[in-house]
């Protein structure tokens, strides 16, 4: 569905001015693939929109079809209703793979991934691209899932905002490996290094109104994120 | 430190008009130790503030002190420098707790516990307050670190910019449970329930650097965030 709308604009490089890093630009990345990775390995993003001269910023699902990302919510939601009129939009997506524990108070760090994308939205009008983006959403959360479940009724589509982000402007931060202290803390007796960290699913916890004799979705027992190394 | 700017305004409801969740009201909350207790446990914030008429959201690292919330980064950080000019800001962390399956695509949902934090932040300048807060950060991550690290020089807190946001204007969401189907889906030959999810440690990763005989931090090596039932 997107194709009509971004792919025609579609660039491997998603660098501007706006979206330029100007600190520790070693750790920026600009390209298509390395973003699509970390959207596509998150679970929620922060979308920013300022009301006034407020900013307002809320974790919300979404979901990455070629060049464009979309995320849902309730027609009357006042947020989208706003972004869906032309303001500005940044969603954000953060993936944290582990602490850094320096040898200085100054040097601890975070090794993490992270998105920032720029740009407007536009509210998704066309049923079958709707109905599209949210058999997405719920692919995005747990891939294949969309096979078993009720598809959105036309009174849930007409329910649902659905608002299109392209994937234009965008810039990604990455860092990885062990602390940088200063040379003259090296030698200090004080332990150094990383801990990883990781998302784990548990156990399914079946809904106690599951009618019987259904057993679990087997991409529920063993649920993993794309990307993990888990 | 904190308790000379803040704590003579400090409320236990921090709930005003532009906190107000107007959506799915009975996941609210707008009670200060509910508000703490999801700014303790996560790792990560996502902060937002306009320039121009563009919003951005960048993760960065946290802490809490009594009833401030401070942030930090380079001193030439365009963005902090704003925010210490008076610009507005919004503070938002998210806890995901698990993916809700529901037997229809509309009513998928997600578990989880996210705190909305308003205001204008004030940057540090007292030196004590400044020193203390770059403590609490690196003690918000790993707690107990600080007393094997070197602490702040005075250059590396010239080169700090710390922010001070008041804890006093926020809202709180959360949903926990199975998930909610209509009553029309629920003969449905289709699983439905929650995966819950939780971050953990992996084994810590020695700096290579690390000088000969110098045993890894025991808070390293079980590490868990305060809250987590791991």
């Amino acid at each position: 569905m997107q194709s009509r709308h971004e792919a025609s604009t579609q660039s491997d490089n998603l660098q501007t001015v706006r979206t330029t890093v100007k600190r520790r630009r070693e750790r920026a990345a600009y390209d298509r693939a390395t973003v699509e990775s970390i959207l596509d390995e998150a679970l929620v993003c922060h979308l920013g929109f300022t009301l006034g001269d407020q900013p307002y910023v809320i974790p919300t699902t979404y979901a990455r079809v070629g060049a464009t990302l979309y995320v849902h919510g309730a027609a009357a939601n006042r947020a989208l209703k706003g972004l869906a009129s032309g303001l500005s939009a940044c969603v954000t997506v953060t993936l944290i793979d582990g602490l850094v524990l320096a040898r200085s108070a100054f040097h601890h760090s975070m090794n993490y991934r992270s998105v920032v994308l720029l740009g407007q939205a536009r509210p998704v009008t066309d049923l079958e691209e709707k109905r599209a983006a949210m058999v997405a959403l719920v692919e995005h959360v747990i891939p294949g899932r969309q096979a078993s479940v009720r598809a959105p009724s036309d009174e849930e589509l007409r329910e649902t905002l659905v608002l299109a982000l392209p994937i234009r402007e965008a810039s990604v931060k990455i860092r990885t490996g062990p602390p940088i202290d200063d040379a003259t803390d090296m030698a200090r007796e004080c332990w150094a290094g990383e801990i990883p960290l990781r998302q784990v699913a548990d156990r399914p916890i079946t809904d106690p109104a599951l009618a019987e004799g259904i057993v679990a979705d087997p991409a529920a027992v063993t649920y993993t994120r794309p990307g993990t190394n888990s």
